[in-house]
């Protein structure tokens, strides 16, 4: 599979003539880009200044373009710029003031003096925070740099761009103001102890990117200490999505939700989030498979988490090959490894089988392969349907916790967020190529901050509601 | 003395005829409050609601306002509304993305596939972040509560409304994006632990608010940790801005700046900082008072920072008493508490006294009482002339620091800072009600932020320069 496209810029200097001749359009595309725009930007008697914007697959085709063009005649590269670096040069986030900071008037409202009445409110009401500062409405995205995309342990400072990136979506999706929070630590007692410390200023954190099953503990123990919500999002909101996603394939192909059987890859912070969700939410058939082969009660070798996880999954204690447990299997769930499965996996599947290859960048196996044989393919892709993307799930779960002031996460609420996902596809649209939203839809996010809130509101009178994971 | 005035609304039911007497600003004004205007939000035939808004200087007027009111006969007080409450509601400050995120294009390059590739150019060349990520020109606004204003030790929720007015002004004086946080810990080791750990995200440390002598410590050893300047704008912005004035003041009063024999009050972090740079910048004459008196060698009862302040001061072995220290004195700066000198006191300095009485909100000495016997006066508020206020520094020093990427703070980047903001009031303007520039003059914060540059780079190119404190 080739990656997904990014755009280069070359600015060149060239003669009027080799401009005129389209030597340099076949340049750029000999070389596997595809011209989208050339722009002159400054012209004399005997050179042009030109930018050629073009799309490209891999940097590979960008280090050929500048040697197809460089061989030209009267052709000289000065620059290839990436727009995808352009974007990123000072960072993708800013602050602003929301109150005017004009006039003395403004300063001595918002500053000193003004301010100190502010803070002596809060001193004597501590529950004014949430009304009289950020905190309502503000989320730390917190990681540690050890598990950054696929990419896997690139420490704090390479983390900032995703953080930042999270950040900038939780704007865009549900009106949240979150700050990224890189930490220049991978221990757990320094994680727990430094997020416990930052947290009187925020209003929730998400942990983002932290390696299993440190992220297991972290989660645990935060959520024990602090009284605002601690959601991380690569477990639980990658869980929510697949269940929007599953709640939605099995409508379409008609088979009851609870007797689905159920094959994962995957044991690590998603692939237990999303087995656990799956379990709660009433299937009971799921082999879930680690690197080392099934899971199942005796294996050994494992250990607590994926211990806890034999005990729950593979009733029919499954110790085979992942190709047997394929057979006849109606879901595949894949968060693991490119090429996992293959076709004649999928062809030995039940009828209508669904396949989520959610690997990133490239699934556990291509989806058009899948395809052939699965009623509904699901990927973690943009570039073919079904796209399993957290956004779906994130912001509406946050924006439900913020404007409800709650701080318990049940699996209620997470199921309600699922259901409120998979609701926004309706009954007409429905199709093996249409399980989940788009991540643009609108009204993904109000939906899923109301069902959250409803069911959290629903946990609180009832006094009960078991915490997630 | 009385305090700042601030802004009440009160929202009022009352008859046409009780509206049209005149009564109703009879007993506002009767309470004390000023009235700014009256507004009709709703009129029937038989009554109409109104919005008095008014000015007060304290919360028993408005009490008194609203017993007043009520009084009355045919009106009733719905709710009386404070303008510096109502802009706090959901906190004062914003993120957003400096990047759209409309298109599926904008999604691919700010976050997943595309930042994958970013992410991946810091782990190579981890000197990219600050080129492509938000640590160019973020700062974190840190605190642990424990001195917030003049306030004393009001916890992290309290100290949020001013850390956020604080970030607010880095923007709105350097477009510097600023983020509060709000350490619930007042240990030593774990407010440095803390900053250590969140620091790879954030260009520059402002520490805000921390007691002393806990605050010297934090910022020395995070000084000696991180690579990004660590500034505690309570010392050094107060020390910069205090200098400036006094070297504005010795020019207008035509004395020979290191002649000046100084007499200062308090001895916490401000005073302590005041004092350092007054000493490096040629003034040897400072005898310096805590509350037990002044410090002089082998006062005893002395912690390790005072011991090292008195070794440094007080030339003439002074022991006595404030008001004898006063007598010749040319300069008297109080960062202590209110009332603390009194006008024959001022009246016993030498000719042409200077005054900086910079306790908040009440000053050392009553502006006006001072003002009889000394040529200049200053103080930290804003209702009176020559206001001392950090936001003439702090936001240039960071503009300067974050532009040059230098995290060592010389006594000569201050310094310079100081002869910036000195330069913005012309010799024309230089007066006695006139030392220091207006907090809302823009040319400010880059006359400070260049000067700043400018030391900073002349210190590493002479490989001198001792660091601050």
């Amino acid at each position: 599979m080739s990656g997904l496209g990014y755009t280069l810029v070359a600015r060149l200097e060239t003669s009027p003539e080799l401009y005129a001749s389209g030597q340099i359009i076949e340049a750029v595309s000999g070389a596997g880009c595809v011209i989208m725009g050339m722009d002159v930007v400054g012209a004399e008697h005997t050179s042009v200044t030109l930018d050629v914007t073009c799309l490209t697959t891999n940097d590979d085709e960008g280090a050929g373009m500048r040697s197809a063009l460089e061989a030209l005649d009267g052709c000289t590269v000065s620059n290839i710029s990436d727009t995808t670096f352009l974007i990123h040069l000072g960072g993708k986030l800013e602050v602003r003031s929301k109150v005017p900071l004009k006039t003395r008037d403004d300063l001595a409202r918002a500053y000193t003096p003004g301010v100190a009445r502010i803070c002596l409110a809060i001193h004597e009401d501590p529950a004014l925070a949430r009304h009289l500062t950020i905190k309502r409405n503000t989320v730390a995205v917190v990681t540690d740099g050890s598990a950054i995309l696929g990419l896997g342990d690139l420490g704090p400072e390479a983390a900032m761009p995703v953080m930042e990136g999270k950040a900038a979506l939780f704007k865009r999706f549900a009106d949240i103001d979150a700050w990224p929070i890189a930490l220049d630590t991978q221990d757990v007692d320094e994680i727990v102890r430094a997020v416990e410390l930052i947290a009187p200023g925020f209003g929730g954190i998400n942990l983002e990117d932290i390696a299993a099953p440190r992220c297991f503990e972290v989660e645990r123990r935060l959520r024990e200490k602090l009284t605002i919500p601690v959601f991380h999002d690569d477990q639980h909101g990658t869980a929510v999505v697949v269940l929007a996603a599953l709640l939605n394939s099995a409508r379409l192909v008609g088979k009851k939700f609870e007797d689905l059987r159920v094959v994962m890859t995957g044991a690590g912070a998603a692939g237990a989030a999303v087995a656990h969700l799956l379990l709660v939410s009433g299937i009971s058939d799921i082999i879930l498979f680690d690197s080392k082969g099934p899971l199942y009660v005796g294996r050994g070798r494992l250990d607590p988490e994926r211990e806890a996880l034999a005990a729950r999954t593979n009733p029919r204690m499954h110790s085979g090959t992942l190709s047997e447990a394929m057979a006849q299997a109606d879901v595949f769930i894949g968060l693991s490894r490119p090429d996992m499965i293959t076709a004649d996996d999928v062809a030995a599947m039940a009828d209508h089988a669904i396949v989520f290859a959610l690997a990133n960048p490239d699934p556990e196996i291509d989806p058009v392969l899948a395809a052939q044989h699965a009623t509904v393919v699901a990927t973690g892709r943009s570039d073919y349907p079904n796209q399993i993307n957290n956004v779906l799930a994130f912001p509406g779960i946050f924006r439900g916790l913020l404007d409800t002031g709650s701080y318990v996460i049940t699996d209620d609420m997470l199921i309600a967020a699922a259901h409120a996902i998979a609701g926004a596809v309706s009954e007409g649209a429905l199709s093996g190529a249409y399980v989940v939203p788009s991540v643009f839809d609108a009204s993904v996010a109000p939906a899923v901050a109301s069902a959250l809130a409803h069911a959290s509101l629903q946990g609180r009178t009832a006094g009960a509601g078991a915490s997630a994971r």
